[in-house]
């Protein structure tokens, strides 16, 4: 492969995954991503085999994007565990806020839209929202070790219960098109699920 | 309307809405509902003025249905409050598993594939998702009132981090076609989040 079709492709892949972003999988149109990425018509099965093959790549664009974002907040051991999350809230409000309100989780756009229909598509959205909640348990277990989080507290499930409700947050911001169904969970998980008050000490203990 | 008419569009929305819960909404095609529901082609366009209007009666379907159970349960005073929550996760973890971890919440699934490309049912999904909202709401603020959750709980931002967090966890189990990620946050949510490490009693001083 030549750079140049290594740059087409990369590029049919970012431009296609802004559409899929904003508008779905079913609703984005092969010969729409390619118009966006400025490549001739009927050139896609060049790159791709199929669409699917083309959803793989889209999966993987967001996990080396978005999902790299969350990787580096929670390796950062400049910062408490529970500082990290934060920091990834504070991301995702940020990101979502610029789009308007009106886009939902990449990962959990597809994860509705195609895990019905695509065993491909589920099987590795459901790798990476693994290795996702796998990196937020890691970090609950450094906060309960550390004595922030009570003792008993079962990390595996927390962690699934704080991915759960962000997914959820953002679900419901992009229906509200409003960020405050996501600020309102931001504080709720924050004052209440893992601070002080069912532990030692909250995010704002090592601020 | 004859009562022949009446029945036969209630037919095409009860199969359409079955349809766009597996598949998806741009997945499902006009003929495809009227071929399920025994329809003659072509006759959509005579009980529907468009897929979008059709797109909103299926939301009414699952606000009545669906919906209806949740309401059911949330009225239902003869449970202390967090018991009626319970009763909607064990509901939920009944209904979803019986589908096979296969399918994702229809008000879910519709915001997240249609919020960006349908204002009409961006609008509807919301003011039910609202009212939903509201009635686990109300439920946390009769705990709240009763002393089971702490008095100085913001049972808003709570009602919205329980929805959320029952959104994201059916999300999850769709894409894990597995019931767990369901199960792990309702022992979460119980375990801490509604319960005694955070108030003075949980659901199980209620049993």
């Amino acid at each position: 492969m030549t750079t140049k079709t290594v740059n087409t492709r990369e590029e049919i892949i970012r431009k296609g995954s802004e559409l899929i972003h904003a508008k779905g999988y079913n609703a984005t149109g092969i010969q729409q991503i390619l118009q966006a990425a400025g490549v001739p018509k009927g050139s896609f099965y060049f790159y791709f085999k199929s669409k699917e093959d083309f959803g793989l790549a889209v999966i993987d664009y967001f996990t080396s994007t978005m999902g790299g974002v969350f990787v580096k907040y929670l390796a950062d051991t400049t910062m408490a565990p529970l500082q990290r999350l934060d920091g990834i809230f504070a991301y995702c409000e940020t990101f979502y806020e610029q789009m308007g309100s009106a886009r939902g989780c990449p990962f959990g756009n597809l994860s509705l839209e195609m895990a019905g229909t695509s065993e491909r598509l589920r099987l590795h959205l459901n790798s990476v929202i693994g290795k996702l909640v796998s990196g937020i348990e890691a970090c609950l277990k450094e906060a309960r070790d550390n004595g922030v989080l009570p003792a008993d507290i079962d990390a595996a499930d927390a962690a699934q219960a704080v991915f759960h409700g962000l997914e959820g947050a953002i679900l419901h911001m992009k229906v509200a098109k409003s960020m405050e169904p996501f600020r309102a969970f931001r504080r709720y998980i924050f004052a209440y699920l893992l601070t002080d008050k069912c532990g030692k000490g909250g995010v704002s203990d090592y601020a």
